[in-house]
């Protein structure tokens, strides 16, 4: 059921907002004005107080903040939150197979519903108002969680037919029961909770699929129109694998264009080891790519970052889950990805570049595209008239980002979540003064330590202790 | 003069306590005593209470908190804060001849303190009480704001006494000039603030270094019993001119062990681009290596940390300054270094090693190796009976930290600036529940944004716009 608005007409004015519109406008004192969920103008200060001052139900002077649009997050794992920190400082193995598998295989829908709570408050906080799961355990809990919590989401549910060491209850599922639970889940959250909710295809990775179920993804997804989520390329055992199994001459993007798979509605997580030839695959299909800093320095490795937007694909950011990063801040995944591009030059070419992947640059991957990215770029990613009100709010003056010469590079590399003060979403307030609206936050928290807790027990899993603890 | 202090014996009880001492002790229920500036016992929180319960002044209680020594960053330009946001994205000779060298140059004594006023605010929230500045404009001005805020520091000149394209005011300094005004504010400096300001002798890097001054510097810093603080093997530019100019095999680290320069005394900024023989004479000669992950992925190149702490050289962590960084907070630098040091492993073997510095090496590094590397670890560095109060108070039940599966990984992957809520240092609590004590954040932020306008005016810095601002 629609929420009720108390007010129809807001007006923010006095602001820096920065629209990420395709003239790149930035207004040094600017007003907006949001009817219901959309964006109803937008325009220098003066102007909108003249035309919609005295018809607004609220104006709300923010002199000294900026406004943004929301930020999308394309890659977070929500079902993990609950397993932050179950898995640092491990090989990949004992990371997937004594850690994240006994874990999410053991989740309830009620974990689920608790984690993506959680997940989503420091979502909030750090002025997501769009999210991408990268498939999850409980679509139904994890879609409540984002109904209840305001925000706006491309639901996926975790999806294996095949591969070692699966946990039994996973082993038993068939090509058929992954399709079947999919489409069940599209007809009942698809288009939910006011339209903020969208249901996707997921393919955990090529390693846990049959040739069926990637095509009948494929094809599923482009029945239904949505989008199809996927980690792709990986890490190098991946490819090696891929290659041997299927007689190619290079990894997973290379098979996957083989059997006609990369389409404009598949996004593909992390995309770290591809080579020049895939790049150019990627970019011909259209292919989303989210790049997932914090997971692949500590995890994969390098993304060609620079030569994937240089050819022209749409490359946002991700999160990943809280076992892989632990932050689950896109804030601070902008810094990272600015930092880590910058460094890889020396990967790539020698020496760092200081230059590459400038702050600009960095702030269109969370805005623009990564409504690309989710296929809803006709309403997201941008302040302009008609599309959704998803704005972020934040407070520049303090430590944290002063002195303020250089607005978007300071957004990019200084800011912080601590300087997000209020995030709308859907034309709602879905925090305010650092107060998240819907849930209560303590409660949240407090539910989440007990469930994870138990559900650690339920999996067996035990950490090792790093000190002296008495 | 010493502040008065109200309380003379403070008991604080129910806390995790990370001790960082010797046997790696981690106090599940711990308590603390504190006299004076000093911690006069540390145990079991029932142990505690029941011997000092009755005698002490003041007793909290902080049960849901975790205590750590107070953390130490060992190389910060705090007299670059001002200039936060004036080199973003530009290549390293824009960054230094036309933003930092005419920056710095223009600087004034107030300048100095009003910009290590503000850097120091970012650096309490983020849980230091001990700084080694990197070199600065005016040690005055530093000297003052440090005496102010309640911090702990080792203050060092920015020094140079040739090189190309210096501004004139500096480039008319002699060598006899650099190390005369250096032994002047040894004497007034050194030892005051009740023992907080140390002064150390600087090097800003080797191509702007004679000979003699490199001599003279390493004679009088043995003279005084104190240290220098040089940028190390910044980048290959570097090595290659050692090089050439002195006819040796490899770069800056070679020419320094050639002139006998290389002593325990020395904390070596960066240390980037350094061999494996070169690791070898750091490590033989105890020099100290400060490593800045966020600067370094920007501008400089990975350093070898793994190979360096292998080798036996204490290794700590720096911010570096805040046009290269550009948050300075040593929480998030905890951050970067456990990701890009396993990140670093597939640019020096071929794939990522997520075991590479795990969470309780990067928190030895921010602490005990912190305090060796400023020559303090007789009173800093741990929470033991008999050295210093520097603590700081972390409440991990939060969004960013819950749930806390892993309390040394979280503190390390998880913990932000917002979950650091109080910091002592020598006995005094400088921030409380966020609140800076000693002075009033709020005029201090005005107050630096109008000084650094000026400033860039006064050094014709002007920035180009990234959007179309209007």
């Amino acid at each position: 059921m629609e929420k009720e608005r108390k007010d129809c007409v807001s007006v923010m004015h006095g602001c820096v907002i920065i629209t990420m519109d395709g003239e790149q406008r930035v207004f040094r004192d600017g007003g907006i004005v949001i009817e219901e969920d959309k964006i109803k103008a937008i325009g220098q200060s003066k102007d909108i107080i003249d035309e919609f001052g005295d018809v607004a139900d609220e104006v709300i002077d923010l002199s000294g903040h900026i406004l943004l649009p929301g930020l999308i997050n394309t890659h977070v794992h929500t079902s993990q939150q609950l397993a932050r920190g179950i898995a640092d400082d491990v090989d990949l193995i004992t990371w997937l197979h004594h850690r994240i598998w006994p874990y999410e295989s053991n989740m309830t829908e009620h974990d689920s519903y608790l984690s993506t709570l959680l997940c989503g408050i420091e979502l909030i906080h750090s002025g997501v108002t769009c999210l991408a799961e990268a498939g999850g355990q409980h679509v139904s809990g994890m879609a409540s969680a984002v109904n209840l919590l305001g925000l706006r989401a491309c639901l996926t549910q975790s999806t294996m037919d095949s591969g070692h060491g699966l946990p039994s209850s996973w082993a038993a599922l068939s090509t058929h029961d992954c399709i079947q639970s999919q489409k069940d889940n599209y007809h009942k959250f698809h288009n939910t909770a006011q339209g903020r909710i969208r249901i996707w295809f997921g393919i955990r990775q090529i390693m846990n699929s049959t040739h069926s179920l990637l095509l009948q993804t494929r094809d599923a997804a482009t029945q239904l129109k949505t989008g199809i989520h996927m980690h792709v390329a990986e890490i190098p055992y991946e490819n090696q694998l891929v290659m041997d199994v299927h007689k190619i001459n290079h990894g997973t993007v290379t098979y996957l264009d083989k059997i006609h798979f990369l389409q404009n509605n598949l996004l593909a997580a992390h995309s770290v080891w591809v080579d020049h030839n895939e790049i150019s695959l990627l970019s011909k299909a259209g292919v989303k790519v989210s790049h997932c800093p914090a997971a692949a320095m500590r995890m994969l490795g390098f993304a060609p970052v620079r030569e994937m937007l240089d050819a022209g694909i749409c490359v946002s950011l991700g999160t990943d889950g809280a076992p892989s990063n632990n932050r689950m801040s896109i804030v601070d995944e902008m810094y990272l990805a600015s930092l880590i591009n910058k460094g890889r030059e020396v990967y790539a070419n020698g020496t760092t570049d200081p230059t590459a992947l400038p702050a600009e640059t960095i702030l269109r991957m969370v805005t623009v595209n990564g409504a690309k990215s989710v296929l809803w770029d006709d309403e997201l990613g941008s302040l302009e008239v008609g599309k959704k009100a998803d704005i972020v709010v934040v407070n520049p003056s303090s430590w944290a980002m002063v002195p303020l010469h250089d607005c978007i590079s300071s957004i990019v590399y200084c800011m912080r979540s601590e300087n997000i003060v209020s995030v709308m979403c859907n034309g709602l307030w879905i925090m305010k003064n650092k107060k998240i609206i819907n849930v209560d936050e303590e409660e949240v928290i407090s539910k989440a330590k007990l469930a994870s807790v138990e559900l650690l027990k339920r999996a067996g899993i035990k950490l090792p202790s790093r000190m002296n603890v008495i």
